[in-house]
């Protein structure tokens, strides 16, 4: 097992490292994804993926054997101020994955999903991907707009959900004619309260914009709009909070 | 009405600010508050309070007029350069409050209650806040090793619903012993299932470190162990999710 040492700025890997922390679309782009830290790793491998390259902090050789990795996986080995560099985790997480980013998946239809329209902050968007995971969510559809799932930022929040979903983006609200699913939206001020509702299931649940929330065409769209009581008065909800409260009703109902 | 204007670096008022947005544990030793952004601003008036010092960009003079706010409040315009070097929202927000951060309360016995063991992520600890607010909790009481709670970035994620709650910080888990609540603790591998159990209210809601969770001698101190239904798989939540889901099962409750 051979492990390469860079610790020049300008190496070609270490280029292509940087644009993926620091530019949300170049995994898209470049068709890969950048898996910081051992929870991250670890989740991958959990799903029976391999990466192609493992790269870890010089100081940190024990890395290099601490999964049994087959010998075609590449072994680098990054200066500690370079990795320092590509990292959103600082000094905590001296190694990572470089992992092909699956190719574009289609919507299914018919199947349990999250729908997201606009949303703006990677770590609601991850925390979303992570309730969705953990509530029996199947697939994740985001709208043109959406921060770019893979980003560094989204993969961190989302803890290992990203490889449990089927996950779609770029989508425009005429991709989801073929969905074949109940659209269920939220509602500060009107509509059914979600602790009194029947829920179908499966369905696709709707999570908007920070600020402007979900777009009217779609809400107008929605077969089911949702209130959720908030006795403490007049205040909203972050939209991850509200997105697992929903997803939670969801889980809960079909449990019995 | 006077506007001072200030376009030096060195400025005095401009250096405390300065301190304010870059340091998380500067507002409780300058005894004030930065308040960036319409939306916060806002928030602090509906509750009836005053800043002592409206801060604007130097373009955007409407400001100084928007809220009829009486002459003793300070007006400064600062160069808008200056500001954005204050500023974690940039551009969209040139105007914001300095507010003196009121004393210190003591924990009320008997209240409704969200507890925060070591939390670390302040986007976290804002959404928890908000979530709080918006469900119910009157007084969230965070211990020792929690992310301070009157910084920026928990402030900017709270969205106001620091304004609407008593707020405790640093305290010491002796400091819990005449609260005279059931504490509630969740756990996602053992207790009773959220969506089946009879809660008590008032309570306090325990949450953990990201990591590590609650601290084991608080669990073994709560009364309740609660578990959120998790069909998705061996995932986990979000704390601030885990949170939403929590509190809106203690108010779906009450409300019947």
């Amino acid at each position: 097992m051979n492990t390469e040492t860079i610790r020049s700025r300008d190496n070609a890997l270490l280029k292509q490292l940087r644009r993926l922390a620091n530019d949300p679309a170049a995994g898209r782009e470049l068709g890969l994804v950048w898996l910081e830290g051992e929870h991250l790793c670890r989740a991958l491998l959990a799903r029976g993926q391999l990466p192609t390259v493992l790269l870890r902090a010089e100081s940190a050789p024990h890395w290099d054997t601490a999964w049994s990795l087959p010998p075609s996986v590449r072994r680098v080995a990054l200066a500690d101020s370079l990795l320092a560099g590509v990292s959103g985790l600082g000094s905590s997480a001296p190694v990572g994955f470089l992992w092909p980013l699956p190719a574009a998946a289609a919507c299914q239809p018919g199947r349990p999903t999250v729908l997201l329209d606009r949303l703006q902050d990677p770590g609601n968007v991850g925390s979303i991907l992570r309730s969705a995971a953990a509530l029996g969510i199947e697939q994740v559809l985001a709208l043109k707009g959406t921060a770019a799932l893979w980003a560094p930022k989204v993969l961190r929040a989302g803890m290992g959900a990203h490889f449990g979903l089927r996950l779609v983006e770029g989508l425009h609200p005429d991709d989801l004619a073929g969905l074949d699913l109940p659209l269920l939206a939220t509602s500060s001020h009107q509509g059914q309260w979600l602790h009194q509702a029947a829920l179908p299931w499966p369905c696709a649940w709707l999570f908007g914009h920070e600020g402007q929330g979900v777009s009217p065409a779609l809400l107008a769209a929605a077969s089911h709009t949702l209130r959720i009581a908030q006795p403490g008065g007049e205040e909203s909800l972050n939209v991850a909070a509200a997105a697992a409260i929903c997803l939670h009703a969801s889980a809960v109902q079909r449990l019995g």
